[in-house]
């Protein structure tokens, strides 16, 4: 650590270089950086062009074992601190991007540093257990730290997995699991164009956000239905946008249709409230409402995929709250700033779920005697009875039941692993540190500045930046076309502003929650300069 | 780590109770144990039933947020040492399952303890990176620590990921990107029956140890092949052997031209050494052999499933080393023991892979005059060219290339984590230790002296123990049926011995690599002890 502080304090000695690069005209000039000497840096520093050197040294070296085409730089990561990631030639970036959207609370948090220097902890990092069969001694313990103190409205069931994609695939099997329509030959989970939940074979049959993903790989016939393209300024087309989200909830109901009359049966839907990859495209609250309604109308599965989305990146824990759902989604994936991926879901999903069982005794009534084999066939019931027993005229006892009802249910959703509780342990700390310092306040509070100042600049440079969106910091904006975006996002970079991308000429925000007023001020007069200057 | 050392001489204070438990007639003499009380405990030692109160307890916590029916009992991994796992009551079992065979080299090793606690280490476990786009700047040092050092024969290219089955899903991708027969509408992967290759939804396609783990989940029409069934004593069956195996693979050949009639053809082969989860179905080294030479025969890539035999149980760091193949395997998954997920494979599978590409410049030629609308179509290629040009009567310049030379390739084997470094970081001390102690070695002597052990008691009691077999301490045996295998297993448990079943009959061994001769002398007696008293 006390190289790490060494190197912090010679660093913050060259602040004048970082100064040199935000000289221009201000169109903002509120941005008083405030430094928090302990955690974070008070503004980029640049030395090379990037990537650097060092860092194009090894990604040759990496090139060797794998395709290092997507490395944008190499890191270190012992000097990157609270919103500035450090590369290795030196170069410390204000991150927007903060690994796809995967650092909670910044770099190298003291109260991380602390929690993984405690030696009772050590334990955690060392020893994995198989968490579906061994779990440690505190593992309800620290889910109740971490993620069930923020369950989502509805959701009492919990299962940890370690990524995004098994969160999807594991959803998906719940949701097959649950449906079990009798007689149904086939289930399908519907998804939305542009949308994306992961790379793995079930996922990626709901993943259209790229062609490129999907190409050679076998999928399924799922249906797949349009997303909402709103026109910006929002408040300038309402009719528009409402007809177009009607268009497309109308498409959602006669795919349902369409796919039961295929046989492949919609047992779920999966949304993310935000299309992140497909290009941060937006629908309104009443949108989410009513697709919600079409769920339960249909008796589909209502999935929503927070993976992205999730964490307080948009103001609220999870960005579904938004919504105002009467009744609370079915089920939610989560990852990346969870730091353990998972999914929770409502009671009734439970793969093992008795509930309240409704068992009939046909010992008596049974075999025949009322004119159907069973009695209880005359009720006509929707919901079939869960048990039935027999003995009697069927020569032997004994008693039909539901598969949800067989001994082996427990294995249905497993794996070895089932997530790491090293990473439930440091996310209860960052749960802690979300809630102590109020970071979805923050959020919200420095999503407002950002989205303020990427509207002046929308004004100011119509030619550049359109369709200005965003929920707290989870901001966005389009650009001419992927060649410009790619351009800005370079040029920023070696200004000392690490952004990313998505859909084909977006750029999106991905800040961390400790990314606050002043860094959005940083950042807006670094981008001001960046297309004065863009030709 | 005061508390845990003190907690460990306390117990040591203890040992006449589990000296108790192993009394009884000593059908193996040389059981002197060899005490590492730095590391390692000297016997297990009972306190309660298992699960005793505590775990009980635990366990209806858990079952309110999710089903807790396959929980065993919950675990102390502060007080777990070596080969010897300690529950929330205060039992101490010997440990021959691992966490499912994921402990390479026992619990809370010490050099394992000493590198989370380096202050330089801190910052791995706590800035988790998106490993594709940002590495740290000792990723490809610490990959040829760890994984790299250990490089099955042929294969130079790498990837990480989190899970066994998201390595697979991902393997099964790289092959269908490297296969892209032109005008095939679809692939598929060939896999065995009683094969376990995961739960996600490709991996799904190829599992078939246990009809549960498929119901109501939507899956691929993929060929399955039958895995042979051996017959035992080996040397008593040689013929019926080879016969077995014999038929089998005519059965993949057939399923190949069937499923490539079917326009689903077969791109790759997955098996695993030892059928693991589906019951320890050990098949000959020739077998594979043969089965390499037919995947080579029709163009299907080679992979083999290490994700539970990998890691040096089997007296080789992989297992198929024992095969001896001439044209080595084309890729190899891996997991568990080696602490992260991943896969190994051949250059030619790399998704950019450019290799020698091969230019047809078609500018003069091009555009029909010679015959055939390209020139070079007179040539009857079978592997078609990389890239061709144009020009002139065409009316504008161009070029057409082979979709693996698309600059976004870089992307296509892709997610956020891709692994993790904490893990990596781990890998390499575990590899060290493995070297340094020579653990190979040791898995092939300490298995000896199991499976020397599971003989004799197969001679003594044929009534419960048959087809004993194994690999290094890669071992097992058929119990008479499913519910004589589970009372052997509860009893064993609650004599101080962890062991796991697999198969419908099985029971399989799955010591971690500090697993010593002493530690299969132990369990002998307690076993023996059990089935002298079984009923």
């Amino acid at each position: 650590m006390a190289s790490m502080l060494l190197a912090h304090r010679l660093a913050c000695g060259f602040q004048h270089n970082c100064r040199l690069l935000v000289i221009g005209s201000r169109h903002i000039s509120q941005a008083a950086a405030k430094v928090d000497v302990e955690f974070d840096y008070d503004g980029p520093l640049m030395k090379t062009e990037v990537p650097g050197p060092r860092s194009r040294e090894l990604m040759k070296q990496l090139n060797i074992i794998q395709n290092a085409e997507a490395v944008h730089f190499f890191c270190n990561y012992e000097e990157s601190r609270g919103n500035y990631l450090v590369d290795v030639d030196g170069n410390r970036m204000l991150d927007l991007y903060s690994q796809i959207s995967s650092v909670p609370i910044g770099y190298s948090h003291p109260a991380l540093v602390k929690l993984v220097q405690q030696p009772q902890n050590v334990s955690t990092f060392i020893n994995r257990p198989a968490l579906g069969i061994l779990p440690p001694e505190n593992f309800v313990e620290k889910l109740r730290e971490s993620l069930l103190s923020v369950a989502p409205k509805g959701m009492s069931q919990l299962i940890t997995m370690a990524c995004g994609s098994c969160s999807n695939e594991n959803a998906f099997k719940t949701i097959f699991m649950w449906y079990r329509a009798p007689g149904c030959p086939d289930y399908s989970i519907l998804s939305f164009m542009g949308a994306f939940h992961g790379r793995t074979m079930g996922c990626l049959a709901t993943t259209h956000s790229k062609a490129i993903h999907k190409i050679d790989i076998p999928s399924f016939d799922w249906p797949i239905a349009p997303f909402p393209r709103l026109k910006y300024p929002l408040e300038e087309f309402v009719k528009e946008n409402q007809q177009e989200e009607a268009r497309c909830l109308e498409e959602v109901e006669d795919l349902i249709v369409k796919y039961r009359k295929k046989e492949k049966t919609v047992a779920g839907i999966i949304v993310e409230p935000i299309q992140s990859e497909g290009g941060d495209n937006h629908a309104s609250d009443d949108f989410f409402r009513r697709l919600r309604d079409i769920a339960r109308k249909h008796g589909c599965a209502f999935l929503v995929d927070e993976v992205q989305t999730g964490g307080g990146c948009t103001g609220k824990f999870w960005a579904h709250e938004h919504w105002g759902l009467d009744d609370p989604a079915d089920m939610m994936t989560f990852s990346k700033k969870m730091m353990t991926g998972g999914f929770f879901y409502k009671e009734e999903f439970r793969p093992n779920a008795h509930g309240c069982a409704f068992l009939v005794d046909e010992v008596q009534t049974g075999g025949g005697c009322t004119g159907k084999f069973w009695a209880h066939e005359h009720w006509g019931l929707d919901d079939p009875a869960d048990m039935m027993t027999f003995s009697k005229k069927m020569m032997t006892g004994g008693f039909f039941y539901k598969e949800e009802f067989r001994p082996n249910a427990p294995y249905r959703i497993f794996n070895t692993w089932l997530g790491d509780p090293s990473k439930n342990l440091l996310l209860a700390e960052v749960i802690n540190v979300i809630k102590r310092e109020d970071l979805l306040s923050n959020a919200a509070h420095a999503g407002k500045a950002l989205l303020t100042g990427l509207l002046d600049l929308q004004a100011r440079y119509p030619q550049f930046i359109s369709r200005v969106r965003g929920r707290g910091t989870f901001c966005s904006f389009d650009t001419p076309d992927e060649s410009i975006r790619n351009k800005l996002i370079l040029i920023a970079r070696n200004k000392g502003v690490v952004l990313g991308g998505c859909g084909d000429k977006s750029i999106r925000f991905r800040p961390t929650l400790v990314f606050r007023d002043h860094h959005a001020h940083l950042f807006l007069n670094i981008f001001s300069d960046i297309l004065a200057d863009f030709k």
